[in-house]
């Protein structure tokens, strides 16, 4: 049992707000790449992040350690450091042009959590990590959780030979040259043994505006969805004139839009039954060496995520999906070759420490929701590994993957309170 | 009325098989680009192909001649040259990576009526010209027309600053590149006086399987539809987080799928109702330097060509679709922005030549469907102008505009004579 009072946990955080801002602001102007903010996947942002998280852990007197990933460990040493250690943490990558929050809050939550704990002269019992996880963000590599996965060693070693997107360089290369150690990775070595681990807690922006629906600055996470991905799929149609009649036609463009619509309806439905889900075509597009206007478009190309709460349901979407698409096979002349497939298993959260997240923020006079996470985060790589796992999501207005995401840093500081209440329950 | 008789006429042409088989050739070698033909506009592809036909022009004895839009002019004067002209030709341009025919089949078969005609020993006592002509295909520069009508006059001057899609130089620097002259043109020069033309008669491949379907070497035009373009359209959405719930996502990939499916239902409608018609999405896409997995495409960009042969059904087509537009915003919290408008008049084919093309292959024993044109053509811009004109095509396996396009020699030659024998009863 914590010594220190929940009102004095509050207080301690909230004069950490310039040290959030200040924080905050290093790690955008190092991955300001108009509109927004590139933190590349082993790239210059991504280090850049590390640098500043790192610089900065040291500057709270932590301990600075790389692993073979190049995952950024801050450590505030336990008295007795054989207790399994709690590890705070979340991804320093964004998309490209995203925003600056996503991602970067769980790490900076971590350090306002330490440095509100130490100014209450609190002394740790067992360790207390804040980690910057690499990677998480799929869309550069098109592989998921490469950091935390490396980290647990759950990565698969075929992902080293995946390629970044924009660079076509492999995870390989790009590892080494951010001071990574791929030949280490490819022999399994791992960071972190999951039964060393007491729990991971991870602060995340929302990535959908339903705290601003429901007017509440944060919520505590019921569950993580699990994934199926199309990263590079296509539709192999037949360029023809511009005045080809309807009935001659094999347009890829427009038998795109009829997944498109079908795969809205099947959402629809799901929606208006209550199951939790969500499909999204990012890449969707004719082929620019190609297409024009007075060309039908032969060929199409697309990436599918589908994401669902439930592994049977996820299950039965993949099943209709693939029915559709032989469905528009037939009706409009075309073929689909969806490609690779990847996907993620759901990501359980641990009931009892979201029970104690909920106590917390009550204690703390926190209105905190309970919702379903939208997205995929690093937590799932830590709860599939059989670490004990829990997020807690900070309100965010517009979004998240774009310029525009916005958090409001006292809804950010009112995470951090409950994130650090909850450490000091088990750790001070 | 003619002294020759149609047997000696498609004798003649039958015997000019290899000189068309070469000059094809010699067409395709210049403006190879795997896969398939590129000659590009007022660029070096449409150049060597103006070049080939000068060279065969002169080769046959005619008068070669460039106007200030660089179309090129062979002339085989007649014994009266007061007498209005008959002008036979196509254009000599292509989409990137189209077919060999698609254009060139129209001078080639002007070139082998006269060879066929000389052969014979006739003299025409009118002029026939063939004519290259320049810039028919607006995938270039987003403009129909542009050699047509530049030769009657018709072309407004402000195309002269459009860009070349792939270059981004204007028409004026391009043209003044090939030889042409645009500070004439922008002065109001014309080559052509509609009154001075006796008729314009243009050989063209199918661009849709009609033929081939119907069994049928060759056809008679019945019409060139007029359309409606927006060459670049947008959706403005909201980038957005792969996980965002359903109910806050203004996607604009799953907009523009919902504006293709309504475009192709009322397309249905139109032909089970026998209205012909044709709509073509032929650059459909999110924005590849933002679009990701796992993003919610915020923008998405699409060309529309919609063409029918009635102007009020057209009309009437772009209003629904406005209303479409309007419809889908108010659904979906996207904007779409149509950006500029292009269109071209329905074009009317002469009543009087038809029927004696009509009758010329009922002579010939040749058999003649009848189909209005899927495509717009330069002989639209003729008969808008006022002058007589009429069109024959040449059955296609493979559909145009895309490598595979494939046309028979013999059908070529059945289409050949049939211009030749109307040639003769209208100049020899």
């Amino acid at each position: 049992m914590s010594t220190l009072s929940t009102e004095a946990i509050r207080a301690s955080v909230a004069r950490q707000r310039a040290y959030a801002e200040d924080l905050f602001d290093q790690m955008a102007r190092c991955s300001q790449r108009p509109r927004g903010i590139t933190r590349d996947t082993y790239g210059a942002g991504e280090n850049a992040a590390h640098d500043v998280f790192a610089k900065h852990g040291a500057g709270l007197g932590l301990e600075i350690r790389r692993d073979a990933a190049a995952n950024t460990y801050a450590t505030w040493p336990g008295n007795d450091r054989r207790l399994p250690r709690i590890i705070v943490g979340s991804h320093l990558d964004s998309v490209p042009h995203g925003g600056n929050f996503d991602g970067a809050a769980g790490v900076v939550a971590g350090l306002v959590a330490v440095a509100a704990l130490r100014e209450l002269g609190a002394v740790p019992r067992r360790d207390l990590t804040v980690m910057g996880i690499r990677a998480e963000e799929s869309v550069w590599f098109q592989v998921s959780y490469i950091g935390s996965r490396s980290a647990l060693g759950t990565l698969p070693p075929s992902a080293l030979d995946a390629r970044r997107i924009d660079t076509g360089q492999t995870l390989t290369e790009h590892l080494a040259a951010s001071g990574g150690d791929p030949a280490a990775l490819r022999e399994g070595e791992r960071e972190i043994a999951p039964t060393d681990v007491h729990a991971f807690l991870e602060v995340h922006i929302e990535q959908a505006p339903s705290l601003v629906e429901l007017g509440k600055p944060i919520a505590i996470c019921t569950g993580i969805p699990g994934n199926f991905r199309y990263p590079d799929a296509r539709i192999l149609g037949r360029y023809d004139h511009v005045g080809t009649p309807r009935r001659f036609r094999r347009d890829a463009a427009t038998a795109a839009a009829d997944f498109a619509m079908a795969l809205d309806r099947l959402w629809q439905e799901h929606e208006t039954a209550g199951i939790p889900m969500a499909a999204t075509l990012g890449r969707f597009h004719t082929d620019a060496a190609a297409h024009g206007m007075t060309t039908v478009a032969g060929e199409f190309r697309f990436s599918l995520d589908v994401r669902a709460y439930d592994a049977a349901v996820l299950a039965k979407l993949e099943a209709r999906l693939c029915d559709i698409a032989r469905e528009i096979e037939a009706s409009r002349g075309v073929r689909f070759d969806l490609g690779p497939r990847a996907s993620a298993e759901v990501g359980i959260v641990s009931p009892t420490i979201r029970s104690e997240l909920e106590q917390a923020a009550a204690l703390l006079g926190i209105s905190a929701a309970t919702i379903g996470s939208p997205a995929s985060h690093d937590t799932a790589a830590f709860a599939s590994a059989g670490v004990p796992s829990a997020m807690i999501f900070v309100r965010n207005e517009n979004g998240s993957h774009n310029p525009d995401e916005h958090m409001e840093i006292g809804d950010f500081l009112d995470a951090c309170a409950v994130l650090a209440a909850w450490i000091a329950e088990h750790a001070i």
